[in-house]
Protein backbone atom coordinates (compact mmCIF):
# COMPACT_ATOMS: atom_id res chain seq x y z
CA UNK A 1 0.00 0.00 0.00
CA UNK A 2 1.37 3.31 -0.82
CA UNK A 3 0.76 6.79 0.90
CA UNK A 4 1.16 10.37 0.18
CA UNK A 5 1.09 12.83 2.56
CA UNK A 6 1.19 16.49 2.25
CA UNK A 7 2.46 18.86 4.68
CA UNK A 8 1.62 22.47 4.47
CA UNK A 9 1.98 25.50 6.95
CA UNK A 10 -0.67 26.76 8.33
CA UNK A 11 -2.23 29.67 7.43
CA UNK A 12 -1.09 33.08 8.95
CA UNK A 13 2.09 31.26 9.35
CA UNK A 14 4.94 33.10 7.48
CA UNK A 15 6.26 30.94 4.58
CA UNK A 16 9.75 32.54 3.08
CA UNK A 17 10.17 29.77 0.84
CA UNK A 18 6.87 30.71 -1.15
CA UNK A 19 7.52 34.54 -0.85
CA UNK A 20 11.17 33.80 -2.02
CA UNK A 21 9.53 31.73 -5.58
CA UNK A 22 6.40 34.67 -5.73
CA UNK A 23 9.17 37.33 -6.27
CA UNK A 24 11.34 35.32 -8.48
CA UNK A 25 8.30 34.06 -10.44
CA UNK A 26 7.62 38.16 -10.49
CA UNK A 27 11.14 39.04 -11.57
CA UNK A 28 10.68 36.57 -14.47
CA UNK A 29 7.62 38.05 -15.75
CA UNK A 30 5.57 36.25 -14.92
CA UNK A 31 2.48 38.42 -13.94
CA UNK A 32 -1.17 37.95 -12.50
CA UNK A 33 0.86 35.07 -10.29
CA UNK A 34 -0.89 35.92 -6.19
CA UNK A 35 0.13 34.33 -2.80
CA UNK A 36 2.11 31.22 -3.34
CA UNK A 37 2.70 28.65 -0.95
CA UNK A 38 4.91 26.24 -0.50
CA UNK A 39 4.83 22.46 1.48
CA UNK A 40 6.31 19.03 1.58
CA UNK A 41 5.21 16.08 -0.16
CA UNK A 42 6.23 12.75 1.07
CA UNK A 43 5.56 9.23 -0.65
CA UNK A 44 5.85 6.17 1.61
CA UNK A 45 5.62 2.39 0.17
CA UNK A 46 3.86 0.12 3.55
CA UNK A 47 3.55 -3.04 3.89
CA UNK A 48 0.59 -2.66 6.19
CA UNK A 49 -2.41 -3.98 3.92
CA UNK A 50 -5.30 -2.92 6.19
CA UNK A 51 -6.41 0.79 5.43
CA UNK A 52 -7.31 1.99 8.61
CA UNK A 53 -4.23 0.44 10.43
CA UNK A 54 -1.92 1.75 7.55
CA UNK A 55 -3.67 4.95 8.49
CA UNK A 56 -3.09 4.62 11.86
CA UNK A 57 0.40 4.18 11.32
CA UNK A 58 1.03 7.27 9.21
CA UNK A 59 -1.16 9.48 11.55
CA UNK A 60 1.24 8.31 14.24
CA UNK A 61 4.54 8.87 11.68
CA UNK A 62 3.29 12.49 11.01
CA UNK A 63 3.19 13.60 14.60
CA UNK A 64 6.28 11.72 15.67
CA UNK A 65 8.61 12.39 12.42
CA UNK A 66 7.08 14.01 9.96
CA UNK A 67 5.52 17.19 10.31
CA UNK A 68 6.16 20.02 12.83
CA UNK A 69 2.38 19.92 14.08
CA UNK A 70 2.23 23.43 16.17
CA UNK A 71 2.98 25.15 12.56
CA UNK A 72 2.00 22.74 9.83
CA UNK A 73 -1.17 20.74 8.62
CA UNK A 74 -0.77 17.08 7.59
CA UNK A 75 -3.09 15.15 5.25
CA UNK A 76 -2.45 11.42 4.06
CA UNK A 77 -4.11 9.96 1.08
CA UNK A 78 -3.72 6.22 0.75
CA UNK A 79 -3.64 3.68 -2.73
CA UNK A 80 -4.30 0.32 -2.26
CA UNK B 1 -7.79 29.68 -10.29
CA UNK B 2 -5.13 28.02 -7.76
CA UNK B 3 -2.51 25.93 -9.26
CA UNK B 4 -1.09 22.96 -7.28
CA UNK B 5 2.08 21.57 -8.52
CA UNK B 6 3.87 18.32 -7.63
CA UNK B 7 7.80 18.13 -7.93
CA UNK B 8 9.14 14.85 -7.42
CA UNK B 9 12.31 13.24 -7.80
CA UNK B 10 12.93 11.00 -11.44
CA UNK B 11 13.06 7.26 -10.20
CA UNK B 12 16.71 6.38 -10.26
CA UNK B 13 17.54 9.57 -8.57
CA UNK B 14 19.06 9.11 -5.51
CA UNK B 15 16.79 10.30 -2.44
CA UNK B 16 18.59 11.19 0.26
CA UNK B 17 15.84 13.13 2.64
CA UNK B 18 13.66 10.11 1.32
CA UNK B 19 16.50 7.99 3.16
CA UNK B 20 16.83 9.79 5.76
CA UNK B 21 13.00 9.88 6.59
CA UNK B 22 13.17 5.93 6.01
CA UNK B 23 15.73 5.51 8.77
CA UNK B 24 14.70 7.59 10.93
CA UNK B 25 11.01 5.99 10.96
CA UNK B 26 12.69 2.63 11.47
CA UNK B 27 14.55 4.06 14.39
CA UNK B 28 11.23 5.11 15.62
CA UNK B 29 10.63 1.76 15.76
CA UNK B 30 7.93 1.88 12.79
CA UNK B 31 8.20 -1.56 10.66
CA UNK B 32 6.67 -2.57 7.54
CA UNK B 33 7.86 1.23 6.28
CA UNK B 34 9.71 0.04 2.16
CA UNK B 35 10.72 2.93 0.11
CA UNK B 36 10.51 6.97 0.77
CA UNK B 37 10.34 9.69 -1.31
CA UNK B 38 10.29 13.28 -0.88
CA UNK B 39 9.34 16.14 -3.00
CA UNK B 40 8.18 19.28 -3.22
CA UNK B 41 4.39 20.56 -3.07
CA UNK B 42 3.70 24.27 -4.31
CA UNK B 43 -0.16 25.85 -4.76
CA UNK B 44 -0.28 28.77 -6.65
CA UNK B 45 -2.83 31.55 -6.59
CA UNK B 46 -3.44 33.02 -10.17
CA UNK B 47 -5.50 35.65 -11.66
CA UNK B 48 -5.77 33.79 -14.89
CA UNK B 49 -9.15 32.27 -14.99
CA UNK B 50 -8.87 30.40 -18.52
CA UNK B 51 -7.63 26.60 -17.26
CA UNK B 52 -5.55 25.93 -21.00
CA UNK B 53 -3.70 29.82 -20.41
CA UNK B 54 -3.20 28.81 -16.80
CA UNK B 55 -1.95 25.30 -17.27
CA UNK B 56 0.54 26.81 -20.23
CA UNK B 57 1.87 29.55 -17.93
CA UNK B 58 2.61 27.10 -14.60
CA UNK B 59 4.60 24.46 -17.07
CA UNK B 60 6.79 27.97 -17.93
CA UNK B 61 6.94 28.43 -14.48
CA UNK B 62 8.31 24.75 -13.73
CA UNK B 63 10.34 24.48 -16.81
CA UNK B 64 12.03 27.95 -16.23
CA UNK B 65 12.08 27.96 -12.38
CA UNK B 66 10.38 25.52 -9.83
CA UNK B 67 11.55 22.06 -11.34
CA UNK B 68 14.96 20.78 -12.49
CA UNK B 69 13.69 18.55 -15.11
CA UNK B 70 17.03 17.32 -15.55
CA UNK B 71 16.19 15.01 -12.33
CA UNK B 72 12.76 16.19 -11.46
CA UNK B 73 9.40 15.49 -12.32
CA UNK B 74 6.23 18.00 -12.31
CA UNK B 75 2.54 17.63 -12.18
CA UNK B 76 0.20 20.28 -12.53
CA UNK B 77 -3.40 20.23 -11.29
CA UNK B 78 -5.57 23.24 -11.57
CA UNK B 79 -8.68 23.96 -9.75
CA UNK B 80 -11.60 26.63 -10.83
Amino acid sequence: MKARVHITLKSGVLDPQGKAIEHSLADLGFAGVGDVRQGKYIELDLTETDPEKARADVTAMCEKLLANTVIENYVIDLDA
